[in-house]
């Protein structure tokens, strides 16, 4: 009966908050037989230790090499967990760079995708020509200096509705219409952190747009220039695509 | 001319820090042929970039798999440098998980180790059933919840000057005594960070001191018992070794 593979059918629904260093995986989402995404690992764990076929739902997909503070999922289940307990038990089957931060019991209606309302990213650059020996996984090393204050020119103009089909690569049929919330960069001596809020972001528009913000500190493009991509929505008009490792996927908002 | 061996009697002295992510080094200790220290790593490179064997001299040793975010060191030469260039050079041919983050020219009689004043180390415990992924190479995680201000009592009694024989390892005929300016206990959520500050610290002192301060949080000794440490100058009377990787080596004062 706990084999049943139409998972939708299942009655209890389950949120978790899921931590983790991207560094050695392919990213989220499960791909054909490879274990090696956040995803094909967990719903491997989560299968084992409930004996039946578990497939989970993130609120988003991260890339290659991106990290994760607080990706949020949900599962379902027939069986009723003791949710403290069972944390336990799966973060003692998961590597060291996964692992399961919160769990708790969610409404039949819960979908950590659909149901998500606002996302959080932060993208960390260490802006010295001196390394930053002990996070060196989770910065983006940047050597000339950044001129803050056009960084935030330039980010005022993101801000708001629009489509921001330039911002990222990949096509897609759907709407490529999305809200930016805030950019909000802070500096802390060489450290400069990005912290994008909106209510979702396309396949490489964190990194994208963080390019396109680094550009601007760099001198190299002005902040207005962002406007044309708006109007061209031409991939070609924004920066470059920022390495994953400064990426961190913070916080979803229900 | 620059090939001389007698290191001693070149003119320049340098001083540098140094940061190292210790996880897959033995250690700050060049050990013969081995080149898997940091000591080792540094005067390769060194030597290899001045064309002259170089030897550098630590305000202390670390053991395996310890970090470091302010170790301090010092090299002479012939050469005259150019302090910011070469550091860019000397990071440049460095792994990731080593750099030096300062060099600058010091006075002749400049000894990272025998002009040291006070230095002062690091412990992070991570106080949570809940793994830290991100950090899980610098802290030491431990389930079981810590009474703090028991471990604040224990740690007023390791004030001052002790012969601290007890909470070391290994044999020397040196002098065990040593002066403990402070313990500062700092506690963030789960993070508890122990912050020692003294003129001097025994092989795996710090360590030791940390595993009896554990011990006492978690209500397996009393306070007072580091006395009987100090009285019978007996390792077996402390608390266990904590770790490595939980200790970061912070800061050298001159």
């Amino acid at each position: 009966m706990y084999n049943d593979p139409v998972w939708k059918v299942k009655r209890l629904n389950y949120k978790m908050t899921v931590q983790y260093d991207g560094t050695r995986y392919s990213g989220w989402q499960r791909q054909g037989n490879t274990e090696n995404t956040i995803q094909g690992r967990l719903e491997k764990v989560l299968s084992r230790l409930l004996a039946e076929a578990v497939a989970i739902s993130g609120s988003g997909r991260t890339d290659a090499g991106v990290h994760a503070l607080g990706q949020v999922a949900n599962f379902r289940t027939e069986q009723r967990l003791n949710c403290g307990d069972f944390l336990l038990q799966v973060n003692e089957a998961l590597p060291g760079d996964l692992a399961v931060t919160a769990l708790s019991a969610a409404s039949p209606r819960f979908h950590a995708r659909l149901s998500a309302k606002e996302k959080v990213y932060r993208y960390t650059i260490w802006n010295s020509p001196i390394p930053n020996v002990l996070e060196r996984r989770y910065v983006y090393q940047l050597a000339e200096p950044l001129n803050i204050s056009t960084m935030e020119d330039t980010a005022q103009l993101l801000l708001g509705t629009h489509d921001f089909k330039g911002f990222s690569t990949g096509r897609t049929k759907k709407s490529t219409v999305r809200t930016i919330k805030s950019v909000e960069i802070r500096t802390d001596g060489p450290r400069v952190e990005l912290i994008f809020r909106g209510n979702g972001f396309l396949y490489n528009m964190v990194r994208i747009l963080t390019g396109t913000l680094i550009e601007s500190g760099l001198g190299q493009r002005a902040p207005e220039s962002v406007n044309r991509v708006f109007d061209t929505l031409d991939r070609q008009e924004a920066g470059f695509t920022a390495p994953p490792q400064g990426l961190c996927f913070m916080e979803v908002i229900y």
